[in-house]
């Protein structure tokens, strides 16, 4: 596709689009296409197969990128990430390869992998076709409990079952140290919110061998005890000796996993009708170009991987860059339980495709009416791109609240002026629904340069079958249901660009001083001072969950001062209820070392650019990326290109009102990137936006003069009147 | 005012209502018609005279008050409190009154201060009448200053001043120590904004004695430097021996400390247009009928005090009480700093009237235009009742985020359902503009039986000239301005009846437990466990700024349970950045005693109805009410009628962007009152604004139905289309 003189040039924000369809095809032909890799199609077959299970844009080096971005350099090299599996090979593995030329790719190389060893076959994801084969295998495995289980769920089984059918939820990690492939599997029934209908059978089903021939139950749990073998369990059920858990038929209408309204608020008499919506009187005030989003003094390129989901690029404001990249890395729910499935569940949802699995966003309901909604693609597990209608949208929010204001009052009844500007912010979002949970990952940007990170949950509880022994672990939320105890974490990358790369990082707070008081003879004062730690190394700047954080985390330019003086900064601010998951070193928690830390700031290395990988999930005992490693040597992190690891979580006890579903009003964490001496003064100053109001005859205000730089009136989808201001307070 | 057999009865909320203007004339008139108080009035006269300072509602036991709310007993009797100044006494004191039956008093009775002891004159608040005087004295006492603040500032001055007059903030404390009135004066130019514009001149003004005639200037501090007298700074300055500030000509446009845009966003084309805003196509879903506010589930009656603010009673969801009380107590904002004023400004804003401080909000900008508007009625400090336009609005906001939602993936292209509700909250607002700061005080009700209390901080920061020692304490942020480092924290009281008053307090978080593997022998699990720890007295159950909340604060009902069997709860969530502001028992901090807890849950008791008073500010040392006293008993609260005491702020280190204004973005802290097996499900189920689709040709997916309880199209305010939805995902 040669672009003729007229074409415009593409956006340099491209430089960090995700692939397209054509390219995600092209990847994917000219691969199939190389004898020595030996790919069949990801669809059917063996799971002993070499096949391609992941294309996404492999990012240009920060170099490069930086050198076309800033100095006119050439356009970086375009090329595409993609994960083989190699399952049939002598020895199974899976191989991570970088392929360019993008559009026309001719060559790959290897993409080597921390520690350089490969991955062995046993930690790669999951893919349909397993998922597929597992079904299977549970299905012929549990023939003999279908007495069973259709006499405790009124009818449910899995064989012949249409309308009755029962499914399962597997849970990771899947077994207790490395090599393992053995998943609990915890059986429902298949109705609206399948997630809180556990029938009470767990089952543990070993899956390592690629030939399916060869997997087997293991164990099982029913109703509070265990079992050696599907056959022991039946027996005991056909003897009469077993204590069965009779659960409830399911109601056709109101079933409380669903979301069909039932009951009423009393007096709640105009709850049906429509309520407070988003309107844009006047348009919308952004602008989107291909992956460019512009408003107001921003601009940033953005794009959706198909492993972690949103990662920004070249963050600017006012035209000055503030980071370089922002994205997200992980997301983790460890649990707790009496169940053996609660008890193992670890979830690390990189590994379940969390950024692939970005559904279609409803209109009105996911983001307001007026949003702008973004496609996305997908070539993960398929025989080609998938496009996903609607996994982005964007939209200005009125916050509710002034950006800031002040009325200034004469103390007699009127006011020198009353000022204000209203509050207002762009939203850039996705959501994830990682099976059960559905997470909703949100950059909003404010016209006074603050940027905030927020991810909301949602979507169902991962809730097992409820026991007397449970409740120690989490609420009963139903009859035949336990919520469980656990604790989400999320981890971000911001490599954080303050003025240029070269930066230093200090924590502030405050210390008491006690002086003594020099316009008292004698006398003494106590007051705050400001205290600062410079935090030279990374050690020192590894910020341990487990102690208070000081609350100024300081990003500077050393070389770089406000006309005031300072040190041109950004301040990160957390909105965290963070604590471990599990004790330092202990087990899965090698696997989540990131999560050791409020934050920790490392030296920039192109080769430690993620802090998790999508095979943590099925090897956390030994992964390929160990977030300690980054930290280890301990570099000087003085004047340097810098990057903030941030972990953001809390923990969720489940309880009666999660069902149906967890909701977000209190269930959101995050931080804000906030200028910090690092503008002359606000630069929302910029904005047209502000009223200002001043009595022309002060003190008696009886005639005033409104001060706007936009219209009047902002149009048809507000009340017709322009702004009206009084001001006064008056005896009456 | 006799009321017809037509005539409906008052609201029961009523009880709760603030006086009205009658009410509050016909106080006033019974006080001045009884020769025995001697009142005169409060404009003009001398300062020692006997007047009226404060009249409102005094709310009605609780005791009385449920009677009436739940068992149909009599209507409390209505009384208000007043304040009253009594300067002509041989012991001039401050005594608070009762003085009831309203609407028609005939009689008073004295109300005890905590500790049964007067307070003393010089602790009362400031008045008007005072500030005219200080004006005075500090115009007259400076008159040697004329020259050298004229040449210093640029011919501002305060004698014959038009159009270039100097102005003065007071500080407070007023002193060291009991008995003190001592203040401390900033002088500023008088133009836009002037917190911003110190000429660097700090006085100490005493005005102790009634008397003006006896009050003097016992120090000042100019530009870094101390003097005992004016005339010893005049005559240094005439000497031509003091270094003098020059300060530059303020612009007449775009002067740095308004509101006056100024600059451009880079690419900012839109920005002049009016944006987002919120609108509401079918109306009001809310109810206001006097002091009451009805929405979805919720219900409560709410006042603004003119003492301290906002408070909420008989806050009800779903008929049920979640609290009997819920009221801002106090905001305070303690400073750091190297000037005298800057080191001893402890800001206690009770005593700066914060309640009457309800200046109007402007529709538009400090809340949507769809809000409903409501006045304020104050008598605080003036001869009869002032009316404060638009005091409190009242407004549904869509949150921009669902309330809840899931996507039900089939993981083939399609989908087994998804379903989402809307996120939507009604907002209950008011504002106190506390000389250069403005509180924004927000009460959110959400669908799901949560309620958010959060206050935004915006206005001026108070700032003191720039020397260089004062970097120590804060960011230069302009050329002769030092923003000073401050904590601000609030106080609320929160009296919890959670199905009922008796209640008992527990606090719950994880521990780790290392239990021997059920399923695998040999093997070891690690898993978080739920850790609760019942505080049984008051004394557990006060939980001090520095050291780490447990994450689960919960306020439950021993002898009610829901449905599966949990104690019936509610949850208190902080979003907070408090830290301490003094070391403890250090000076001013026995002022603010509550300000030592997170958390403290007391034994409910009629004579501890406020953590703090009016008084603090000009006693610290020795204040009426101090809130350490309500725990020293240390009483048993388990099945009791509890009050949670909620402390919540952060550390504030002004910076450039602080300038103009402090912008609300990251400067909110509150908390969540959210419900915790409260319930059996999430009762917003009765909303019926949700949205199920569910295909009707699994898995093809290409005939859906989309269930709706509310009308397909919400109306002419957002584009007519009705709800769509696709909800597959497909190779392209
Ligand atoms: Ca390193
Ligand atoms: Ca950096
Ligand atoms: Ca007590
Ligand atoms: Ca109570
Ligand atoms: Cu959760
Ligand atoms: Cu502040």
């Amino acid at each position: 596709a040669s672009s003729g003189p007229s074409t415009e040039p593409p956006d340099p924000a491209s430089i960090f689009a995700d692939l397209s369809p054509a390219e995600l095809r092209a990847v994917r032909a000219f691969l199939m296409a190389r004898p020595e890799l030996g790919l069949s199609p990801s669809r059917g077959g063996p799971l002993a197969k070499n096949s391609l299970f992941l294309a996404e844009l492999l990012p240009p080096e920060k170099r490069s990128a930086l050198r076309f971005l800033e100095r006119g350099g050439a356009r970086p090299r375009r090329e595409a990430r993609v994960v083989l599996f190699f399952g049939a090979q002598a020895e199974p593995n899976v191989t991570e390869l970088a392929v360019g030329p993008l559009p026309r790719p001719r060559s790959y190389r290897a993409l080597p992998l921390a520690g350089g060893r490969a991955v062995p076959f046993w930690a790669r994801p999951m893919t349909r076709r397993e998922y597929e084969l597992l079904h299977e295998a549970l299905a012929a495995a549990l023939a003999p409990l279908e007495p069973l289980l259709r006499e405790a769920t009124g009818g449910f089984g899995f064989q012949n079952c249409s309308g009755r059918c029962l499914t399962f939820s597997d849970v990771a990690p899947r077994g207790l140290g490395p090599g393992e492939r053995r998943s609990w599997l915890v059986i429902q029934r298949f109705v609206e919110g399948f997630f809180l209908h556990p029938a009470g059978l767990e089952v543990l089903l070993e899956h390592r061998d690629p030939d399916p021939r060869r997997w087997a139950v293991r164990r099982l749990w029913y109703n509070g005890r265990y079992f050696g073998s599907v056959r022991e369990l039946a027996e005991s059920h056909a003897r009469g000796a077993l204590p069965l858990a009779r659960l409830p038929e399911p109601p056709a209408r109101r079933l409380f996993s669903s979301y069909e309204p039932r009951g009423r608020f009393p007096g709640g008499g105009r709850a049906e009708a429509h309520g407070a919506k988003v309107c844009e009187p006047r348009g919308r005030r952004y602008r989107l170009r291909g992956n460019r989003l512009e408003y107001g003094g921003w601009s940033l390129a953005f794009r959706l991987r198909s492993s972690a989901g949103l990662q920004l690029f070249d963050v600017r404001f006012g035209g000055q860059r503030l980071a370089y990249e922002l994205s997200v890395q992980e997301a983790i729910a460890f649990y707790g339980g009496h169940s053996p499935a609660a008890m193992q569940t670890k979830y690390m949802d990189a590994g379940w495709a969390m950024g692939a699995s970005s559904y279609e966003l409803a209109s009105g309901v996911d983001c307001p009416e007026t949003a702008a909604f973004l496609d996305a693609h997908h070539l993960l597990d398929a025989d080609g791109p998938v496009r996903f209608p609607r996994a982005l949208c964007v939209f200005e929010l009125p916050t509710g609240v002034p950006l800031r204001r002040h009325f200034d009052s004469d103390f007699q009844g009127g006011f020198h002026f009353y000022a204000g500007l209203e509050g207002r912010a762009l939203v850039l979002r996705t959501t994830s629904t990682v099976y059960n949970y559905d997470y909703i990952w949100d950059f909003l940007l404010y016209p006074n340069g603050v940027l905030e990170t927020k991810v909301h949950a949602t979507g169902y509880i991962h809730a097992t079958f409820y026991t007397p022994e449970g409740r120690r672990y989490g609420s009963r939320v139903h009859s035949h249901l336990l919520g469980n105890v656990h604790t989400h974490l999320v981890h971000y990358k911001v490599d954080l660009d303050v003025a240029g790369s070269g930066n230093s990082f200090e924590t502030m707070d405050i210390r008491f001083e006690n002086i003594s008081n020099p316009w008292s003879a004698g006398a003494r004062v106590v007051q705050p001072r400001l205290h600062r730690e410079p935090r030279r190394r990374e050690r020192e700047a590894a910020l341990p969950l487990d102690r208070p954080v000081p609350r100024y985390l300081l990003f500077s330019n050393p070389r770089r001062r406000n006309r005031w003086g300072h040190r041109r900064t950004l301040r990160l601010q957390l909105s965290s209820h963070a604590g471990p998951v599990l004790p330092r070193g202990c087990r899965e928690e090698r696997g989540v070392t990131w999560a050791r830390y409020h934050l920790a700031v490392t030296r920039r290395h192109e080769n430690e650019p993620s802090s998790s990988s999508i095979y943590s999930q099925n090897n956390p005992w030994d992964p390929p990326v160990t977030f300690e490693s980054f930290i280890r040597d301990n570099e000087t992190i003085e004047d340097q290109d810098l990057v903030a690891w941030v972990t953001v979580g809390f923990l969720h006890v489940p309880h009666a009102e999660d069902i149906p579903n967890t909701a977000t009003p209190g269930n959101a964490v995050g931080f804000f990137l906030r200028p910090f001496n690092f503008f002359n003064e606000d630069p929302s100053v910029a904005s047209r936006a502000p009223v200002i109001v001043r009595p022309l005859d002060p003190p008696a205000c009886s005639r005033l003069q409104i001060r706007r730089w936009a219209p009047a009136s902002p149009g048809p989808c507000v009340p017709p009147e322009p702004f009206s201001y009084n001001g006064t307070y008056r005896p009456v």
